[in-house]
């Protein structure tokens, strides 16, 4: 890739005379766009731009001029980026998994890009209440960008990286982007702690500091979306096949997107959802990797082999709940596990099931089973059983919850939620008994990496 | 039952007669104790003594005369019941839930006997050092006789009704038991709060208050067992078949016993266990129904006739979940309902199912079904991850957990237990993610009664 960096540098150059060019003013802006858009036609995305800004600065340009260029260089950028994301987006169809990360590196790319320039300007800015007004400003894209996490990076985390890098042997990848995913993260998680404490350090410390991570923070943000769109997309592109993309689509509204909102898209009826583990076998043709990003051919020339994934998720006598296969054995187990005690009953008020007696707080034995549960309750209370029952069936209740002591336990007890199935037929009542008096003593955080053997 | 009454009437003389003999002295004891037991023979048990005791305290023997009476008293009185339990008992087997449930009831006369001699000592004791004393006694007989609702009523309305009584029809007798049993938890609940509020009244009226409820509890139980051992037993006797008592066998445990320790008990190998839900036809037969009490056949004369329970517990396609029927919607259903997300990793460290997604605190995709754990974690917290399932698997850890705030949300997140099969074989890893934050607001009870529609 030390070609494409030269290359980079290059164009940075060409950048900053363009920018200079903006700044000194007297050209046509329409004349300054067409230029601005050749120069970053051929890299893709501009992602240096906040360091030639920097260098501006460096060169005596005020804070307020770069304020002052804000918006045509938005605006600009904004064009920009259309005019190379084109190039990747052209081929697919509004609501495509790829299209709408594509679409969502833009609304990235942009929101660095402000960080970092809204960053620089509160630096120079002496006027108190134009630093409040920008205050404002840097809180909503910091508290913005934080979302890029949840959603994008996570989606490819969760969505993407299962079907074809894993599963393929192509571990690697994701490993390295995950990485910087968080990396990511982490320094827009500081950013937010540092506005939330600035009233806790001299004023020239604050915004010296977060001058300087706000720019390393859009950097690699732009960094990670030229990664992507360049070798990561390009990937995908090669290896899934519709009835992955199929699957992915499914599922993507789990995670939810970065201010974008994709239509629906179906390859068609005919195409299968095609899960991670029923990509079989998940050797790559020569096709796809043919089709692969030459800077992932070159990374793959010399390694060893790829490991294919070639586990099959269903067995023998595997019980499909839709969203995985158990076996009777870790079925029983889990409800065995659960801090909650359950007891279903059925729409006809008998006992159907109980979680197994591991701790019970209120004991179960199987002669309850088949029982209605009107005979399992002391006689003085039933009405109140049957007026809960009769509010749940008639939709007017949601939820019926109870808490009292019993020695040392604080019990809880919940009957939530009416259950329906898809046809919307009332199947049941489930009963939820928990001891919440440990929550209660919970304080603090305790995190993973806290953990010690 | 009026014959049955006026027998007890005149024994009841009889016995008032034989507790002024001891009280007088001068009688040789185990003469005395032989015409004790001569006339407790007859009727079964001596529900009356409190009552009779109670006579002799208006005829003028003081308080003092009857403590000392006591110790004599309770010998006779364990000695009367041992003559005539053994009438009940002397056919069935230890261990069989049946000698169990006699044996309890002894027990529970004893106790009952206890405080009410215990609580009318107190009334007519000046000495402060001996009313210590005795409350300390009488501390000990309130809290256990709370025990007897949790453990030989539990166990009758959890596991001697539904077999027989409601399958069966007979649901009018559970109905009535239930019901006194539930008058009887209550007034001991209502001495064991008199006695913590004691400091709270003048000594006179707590003394007298808590005099009269004991009396009114010790009686209620005596007649309890009465109603048990006459009335409840020999029908559960008439109409239970070993393959029914050996399915109860093995669930008493679960609820526990009042004072009695019964061992193991099986009717052998080849009797199968028959839960409620077996027997089927539930009708009576002829010779059942000639061996019920006359009592119990009386009240069935110009009965309408009996409902019979035919339900059938598992339908076509069920799943068998060891304790319970449950089909694929239901299950789904029950873990979309569940306050708490599950994720289970199998033995190779594979995403195997996840709970579906509700509300969710962490999203799960289809995707990640058949994923290694390892690559569902950040690379940087992998090497935890990785800690802690070896740490299970070498069984080393029972459990990790982790708590963090995330938003409005407190998450706790549990990992636990490790997940062993019958033969101890490590099968899997269980993941539970809840939002404890609302349990850390909840105050005070709200109970079943307190519902409002």
């Amino acid at each position: 890739m030390t070609e494409l960096l030269n290359n980079r540098e290059y164009k940075k150059e060409q950048l900053k005379r363009l920018l200079l060019r903006i700044h000194e003013g007297g050209e046509s802006v329409e004349k300054l766009k067409d230029e601005f858009r050749q120069v970053l036609s051929g890299i893709s995305p501009p992602l240096e731009i906040p360091l030639i800004e920097q260098e501006l600065v460096k060169e005596g340009i005020s804070a307020k001029d770069i304020a002052k260029m804000c918006d045509l260089h938005v605006e600009l950028f904004r064009e920009a980026v259309k005019g190379t994301d084109e190039l990747e987006e052209r081929d697919l169809p509004d609501g495509h998994p790829l299209k709408t990360l594509y679409l969502e590196n833009k609304e990235i790319m942009k929101d660095a890009e402000m960080l970092n320039l809204y960053a620089r300007t509160l630096a120079t800015t002496k006027d108190e209440r134009m630093r409040k007004e920008i205050l404002g400003v840097l809180e909503e894209i910091v508290s913005n960008l934080r979302k890029v996490g949840f959603t994008h990076y996570n989606r490819e985390e969760m969505l993407t990286f299962p079907p074809y890098i894993e599963r393929r042997g192509l571990t690697a990848i994701a490993t390295v982007l995950w990485t910087k995913h968080d990396e990511i993260r982490f320094m827009i998680k500081y950013l937010a702690e540092l506005l939330r404490k600035r009233e806790e350090m001299p004023w020239d410390e604050f915004v010296e500091r977060f001058k300087n991570k706000a720019g390393e923070a859009a950097f690699a943000l732009s960094d990670m979306v030229f990664r992507e769109n360049n070798i990561y997309y390009p990937t995908l592109k090669a290896l899934l096949s519709e009835g992955e993309w199929k699957a992915i689509r499914m599922q993507e509204d789990e995670y939810g997107y970065y201010k974008v909102n994709p239509p629906e898209w179906d390859p068609g009826e005919d195409v299968k959802p095609l899960h991670p583990w029923e990509i079989n076998p998940p050797e790559l043709s020569v096709e796809q990797l043919l089709g692969l990003p030459k800077e992932v051919q070159e990374a793959l020339k010399g390694q060893p082999p790829l490991e294919f994934d070639k586990s099959e998720l269903k067995r023998e006598g595997d019980i499909d709940l839709g969203t995985g296969y158990l076996n009777i054995e870790e079925l029983r187990a889990i409800f065995e596990a659960l801090p909650v005690d359950v007891t279903f009953i059925d729409k006809d008020d008998r006992v159907r099931f109980f979680s197994p007696p591991g701790e019970r707080i209120f004991g179960r034995s199987l002669s309850v089973l088949g029982r209605p549960v009107q005979l399992c309750h002391p006689p003085k209370s039933v009405h109140i059983v049957n007026k809960i029952l009769r509010a749940f069936k008639e939709g007017r209740k949601k939820e019926a919850t109870f808490w009292i002591r019993l020695g040392p336990k604080y019990v809880y007890i919940r009957y939530v939620p009416p259950l329906f199935n898809e046809k919307g037929e009332y199947i049941g009542t489930l009963e939820m008994t928990m001891d919440i008096a440990p929550y209660k003593e919970i304080k603090g955080e305790k995190r993973l990496l806290d953990w010690r053997d």
